[in-house]
């Protein structure tokens, strides 16, 4: 069951996301981080995703390519700003089929009584960025991966 | 006699920065971005600013230092995520002295009849922290780097 929660005030620029898992902090952020498990639940649940570059750590450049079931590709990438294992990484994002639209994402874990609770901040370059985000079906595609996360965290631990 | 605006719009989360420089765009982008150049205009006027690490590129890293007359110093450091002379770059920031803090920066410049016009959009993580960043004299700050860029441009011309 997931307590995934997606805030989207009105005339702001940010997304916040919390949602908890049943692990310790170490296994969520190494789900989260390694690029064998990226590949398993980040985008929607039809898609594959191919990890083009993963370099997670500080100065660090990362870019997914998405493929859904009728061959067509979506493509991301960004650049790691920091990465402290396993409270916290924060990244910058770009979806290349709207170039020059970037966002800065803040990820972070904290553990309590062996669950992880995860949040992440993402800010936008403008109010109009972050509605055309939300209104591509942000929350759908956010909720698939999610529970694609948890599972692959269900065989970690 | 500079133009500069900052607009800082209650509640929200960025701050929006122009000023136009009697030069054309590539010469002004040049001024903003070369390694020699950066470590003449960055920063207060009173201080010296070390460029520790300038690697102004897609997926390089920066970091520069200013040292105040009294030998206090201050660091910052962040991630370039695009760069595209001489239009436009996006990068990460984040103050040493306030760990965890970071914004987003995307600076643009525009070229009107060989004048350039020069906007930095910068979104922080909370309007908490804009409003930290603003307080802190950032106003003042940013006027004074932005005429001693405007007196590297002049010998540039």
């Amino acid at each position: 069951m997931s307590d995934l929660t997606v805030i989207v005030e009105p005339g702001q620029h940010d997304v916040v996301v919390t949602r908890s898992f049943d692990a310790p902090r170490d296994v969520v952020f190494k789900a989260m981080t390694s690029p064998e498990h990226l590949s398993k639940w980040w985008g929607l649940k039809e898609s594959e995703t191919v990890i083009d570059r993963a370099e997670l750590r500080r100065g660090g450049s990362w870019r997914f390519v998405e493929r859904m079931p009728d061959g067509q590709t979506y493509a991301f990438h960004g650049v790691v700003h920091d990465l402290v294992a396993p409270e916290r990484f924060v990244q910058t994002f770009e979806y290349e089929g709207m170039p020059g639209h970037v966002c800065l994402e803040t990820h972070s874990l904290e553990e309590r009584d062996g669950r992880t609770l995860y949040t992440s901040v993402t800010v936008f370059q403008s109010v109009e960025d972050r509605d055309g985000m939300v209104e591509s079906g942000m929350e759908e595609g956010l909720g698939q991966s999610m529970d694609s996360l948890d599972e692959v965290i269900a065989t970690l631990r």
